[in-house]
């Protein structure tokens, strides 16, 4: 079975990110979709937070998924026998970032092979963070997160 | 069937191109490989000679292809009933324009996937063009190209 | 009266230029659409062709001039009595380029001020060269031009 | 009336925030130098340090206002009326961010615009993180700030 | 004589620095490896460590001198009587701000002059920041970092 | 003796190149401008113009040979003995292009390196081709090449 590996902070996942497992899905047998835990990294959400908000989001799809992981994402992948790790590609920052991470997990392990996806052009300039702050202040980012992550940055941001 | 498809030109293949046919065989059930007739582009090698070098450097892999198109390389994988087009990358200026064909060829037919995949690094400076540049002078190719290639370089430019 | 000039080949003009048009419009008193004659590039429409296509194009606008312009792009300016000129960026090649000219441009004559547009992130990967690629081989670049291009293209390559 | 707003942290306003502001005071009728007032990031100078320092280096033109402000730049700018926000390029880090927040932005306003503007090339070295950080070590910045920004830094950094 | 000073944190060495090293080393009569002791950066290493390292890596060198320093790199570079300041540079994004730290070097002293290097294509992704997170999670970096640094390594984070 | 080859086409040589040439001619005991003779590429400026403008622009400097070669740069650098090909910085999209020259030269001959110089910010836009493009339309290049580049640029387009 031809499985793959989707990591991330997912804080909080993004209509980015769903754009990229939707089209990822087709090609393998099997998406997971990896959550990353990061005690070092501020998080708006918690991990189970996350992972709710992910699995309200993908439930139409059949072949995911969800799983938190720790540590290297070669090991996980390994563990999880993945045959490749995904990531989505929006602006060249991103891609010199990748790279460098793409060539490390070769070195590391070199049966697993990552494939990188482009981030579909209307969500280019999309991401958490950028969804964090908007919303912080009180912007609208519907058409941008699923309704579920709407309304949890409302609840986190006390917002009626 | 899991198809994937990988076009260039091919003028001629470098160890860089097997690097990314090798790691791609991998992740497809089938992986056909499309050598794109331009006939506006001034190629040093025919199709056929180009095909002939491919077919020698793949000749230990069971689950490729070797092909020839013309036109829209969207319209020639969905006759091939191809899931993605695969494309190396190597650099910033790389990135910039293959996004850009794909979301071009997104749009022309959104079931078919672009995916990415990076060039190994000590591959990462080498392309056809600089591979003929060097050649052209009488210089040494070994490491580069296949071994085939080579001799036929050598042809090309009338040095023993 | 703030004048702001749109330089390009427009050859032909696309949604891409159409939205940085309408962006621009409102940041000027007039707008001149400036198309660049230009012998040493081989144009697939000519400068009238060019035109027509853009006359139809913005006839909802009511601050849009459209002319033709051969020589240094400040000269023109300048005759105009422009104060800026704008140009749409999309990708950081074209960043680069736009930043050289920029600076040639304030050395030629600092009056003249260059001002950036992002194009917007849907024709972000839009370009007259690739609807012209795409057109060649009988591709459909509906949502990409304006109706009058669609069917000038297809005259061009004598299809139905 | 045609209103500009160029955003910024202005900790400390350096050259090439000035170039900026005397090239775009002359496409608008109006221009707000807007100071953001952020409780996260640590700044070296108060929001009223940072306004005196702008008020006497733009004291001779006489088309621009000077205000802090917090939240949501498209918001600031709506309750403005202003045509356009205002930033500059200097480098394609600057670029790739700076897309994001300008697609961003028109999607929570459509009807307020970004315009941009190359950062004159004698000044594209410049940031104030690095004349802070020069200034810090005793580094000399005369050339890089206004005379009143090169005492205060003075006086920040007890130096004579 | 001509004195070249290689500045870093080198925190810790890697055989990317070791690779730019051996490089300069031929380039000059002395070359000074300047190892940045900068209190408002959490170093894994203190000083000394990083020196201990350096010192054992590059013992069969012999125009090579280690020095710490702190203030401004061309302060120290003139005391030095130092040529040239070497860096090194892997990707664009070293590249842009490496040149705005080489144009305002020239600012502050114009004697002294940056050159730049290219990393050999087999360590482009490598740097201290990935080598101590894979560590840190127990992956291995041989053939990364000289192997006293593999030790230094372990030893941090305690393991066998 | 310690010698360093600045090869480029100078067609013809700009003040951005003289920049990296007075840069340059510091580093080394003797600096060797080598002028490419390429007959695929069109020239404005035969060989012999271009050694002719060169000589008389750096006719103060006493440790800088003019020569012209053609193929392989490497092969060129090894004749002369050369320990260093010196190369100007300007833009990310020079650097790529650059990188993977060096890395193909490193490649070739791997006891010369490569060394890039960044190019002053004043020079950051200025380029042969754009000098030419100006002149070819009439406009001034004062202050962007020397005296008798303007002159014979002048001669060339017949203008006076």
């Amino acid at each position: 079975m031809n499985i793959g590996i989707y990591p991330g902070s997912f804080d909080p996942i993004t209509y980015g990110h769903l754009d990229i497992i939707a089209r990822s899905s087709k090609l393998f047998d099997k998406l997971i979709v990896a959550v990353l835990t990061n005690p070092r990294k501020n998080a708006l959400f918690t991990v189970d937070e996350r992972i709710e908000m992910i699995r309200e989001s993908v439930k139409d799809f059949d072949n995911i998924e969800i799983e938190s992981f720790s540590g290297l994402l070669v090991d996980f992948a390994r563990m999880k026998k993945a045959k490749a790790i995904i990531k989505g590609l929006r602006a060249v920052s991103d891609f010199e970032y990748e790279l460098q991470m793409a060539l490390m997990n070769s070195k590391l392990d070199n049966e697993i092979e990552t494939i990188f996806i482009m981030t579909s052009s209307k969500y280019s300039f999309l991401s958490s963070s950028i969804v964090k702050e908007v919303s912080s202040f009180g912007g609208c980012v519907a058409g941008l997160v699923p309704p579920i992550v709407e309304e949890r940055l409302r609840q986190k941001f006390n917002m009626k």
